[in-house]
């Protein structure tokens, strides 16, 4: 481990912490946030933890307008015996490097992003909540910041963590969702910033909310970009079916955002025995295995949400329905081990745990 | 016209003024800018104009994380009668509010915008230049502010409008550029955002800016995201290719900007009794005509540049150079057309420009 040294400034006026059934998803923040500069020439610079405040920007800030942006989601947990434990954060931040290639921003010193995270968390370590199915929410992120309105990448970032005690991403809990599949609007396309976690997938991603809601949908399946025929994501997570036995998740192919939850599904799977395979899949094929009988469960995975069963599936005309409407067998069995891993409760074969 | 009253804070530590030739492009900023609120519920309130100063936001804000956000460009210009003139800010307030239609934004009223950006630059007129090629860039845009991590719409948005004073947006005058045709990165597909006004598009634009940089040219030429196949935008800007003896211009097909310059391009072209076409037209074509020497001209449209001559395309390994590398007749036409028309040197017959 690298050291670096962190200048603190601690607040002087906590704020009141939320009761905990208030909590939401990404509601309410912690007392102080983590910043790190960076200029061309001088390199990501002047790391400090001050309490957490507005950012003060010039108007013509290239994020504003050309959105050079990228974030990262992970989460800490308070463990059974009140220790903190932290879920793959090396994996955030090595994805947050890649995104930073594709997006044209200066790679960060991923062992000192990791560090910074740590003393902010020690900092505002009575902010993680206590209660089944709570966390604290880590949002990394690097913001463009040139005054300067030509189109060409910045000289001068940001690089900032702040930090959101949370409940349960969807306010039903893991009762599934029902979800739109999305004909005329697009998320990504290869060669594109699918692959990315960068504001401009999310951005684009909204409309698709919009039609779903107005239908009574919670989210949207996304197909490809180029033939609209192949599943992609589903709302702002990676998306699994269980057909005849086996799960199947469309293959990572540069417009699918690399998920971690992602991989750690596939290996529990892997850890299992349960044949899991990673592929190109088309509508067309689900909705077959649909009228075979042989659908058998559909789940979302991400980091906000860990796992959200699908129940239902609109596409055309048609509505599909997985497992009447209910959670799956293994669906239950990849959330109850991830969250148990997560929380301490279970062991952790995997090393995807660190303890502060 | 509707009469909005718009608050006026008078700055009291004026800006000095930088020299024309130090100009560049959006690089300085006039003395004032022009904020309206939105909050769900309440609408657009509060239009004010104020000194030009950084905008506070809380970290959280969507803008940094979901980049839900939209622009437009324009320009006004001091005629040769020391009048303020502005070129179809209608057609760029009413592409605003189809930009904003697609990101999930709430449409602005246009009467209301314009009017509000008449009395900024009457507050600011002292900064419009006066010089030959220059002009005050004007920069309307939102940015979604909610403080919430949840991947939704944004409940509140600020838009703005900042000005700044330019000189010609290429160093290089009107000199033909060299332009790299992008293999691997897309800009956008048809589905996604490519036809409004967002930064996503841009950001996605970097990573094939920064490839042709390292080869020596100046923008990158991108191809249709479901084929690469299809010619869609160069750099930031339209693209116009005359071959024997027509002016051919990708169709707007839902990925490509439909650019206020593209569309006053056209109109300009059929005045003069120039055949164009709006069309699918492939890079095999251009290759094509190329080896049967008929591809005559190329060049880009956009408001920052107004026209920008194409003398060398690079497709895979074979270099395109375009009527000997210098600028082609009818791009120099309608170059000298369009910038006597904005300047007031020439008439209007189109109605195109609305003085102040």
């Amino acid at each position: 481990m690298t050291m670096i040294e962190i200048k603190i400034e601690l607040t002087t006026n906590k704020k009141d912490k939320p009761t905990i059934n208030k909590l939401g998803f990404g509601q309410f923040y912690t007392d102080h946030m983590f910043i790190l500069d960076y200029i061309e020439g001088k390199g990501w610079h002047d790391p400090r933890i001050i309490p957490y405040q507005s950012i003060s920007l010039d108007p013509a800030a290239k994020v504003f307008h050309y959105s050079q942006t990228v974030f990262e989601g992970l989460k800490a947990y308070l463990t059974v015996d009140k220790r903190v434990r932290l879920f793959r954060p090396e994996s955030n931040f090595k994805r947050l490097n890649i995104s930073n290639e594709r997006l044209c921003i200066p790679s960060i010193n991923e062992e000192h992003a990791l560090e910074a995270l740590k003393q902010l968390i020690t900092v505002d370590g009575e902010w993680i909540p206590n209660e089944p199915g709570t966390s604290l929410y880590i949002r990394p992120f690097i913001i463009a910041t040139d005054p300067y309105l030509g189109v060409s990448s910045s000289k001068s970032f940001q690089f900032i963590i702040i930090m959101s005690p949370v409940g349960s991403y969807y306010k039903e809990g893991i009762k599934p969702v029902k979800i739109l599949v999305e004909q005329h609007y697009v998320r990504a396309v290869v060669g594109g910033t699918g692959g990315a976690k960068t504001g401009g997938n999310y951005a684009s991603s909204l409309k698709g909310q919009e039609i779903a809601s107005k239908e009574g949908y919670s989210q949207t399946l996304w197909l490809d970009g180029k033939e609209k025929r192949y599943v992609e994501e589903v709302g702002s997570m990676n998306i699994f079916f269980k057909i005849n036995g086996t799960v199947v998740t469309p293959a990572l192919n540069g417009s699918i955002l690399p998920g971690i939850t992602r991989d750690s599904m596939i290996q529990l799977l892997k850890s299992k025995n349960i044949p899991v395979e990673e592929r190109r899949i088309s509508i067309d094929e689900v909705i077959e295995a649909y009228h075979n009988r042989t659908l058998e469960e559909a789940f979302g995975t991400g980091t906000a949400a860990v796992i959200s069963p699908i129940g239902e599936l609109k596409w055309k005309n048609e509505k599909v329905i997985v497992n009447n409407g209910e959670i799956g067998e293994v669906t239950q069995m990849l959330y109850d081990t991830l969250i148990g891993i997560q929380n301490g409760s279970l062991e952790d074969p995997f090393g995807w745990t660190i303890m502060l």
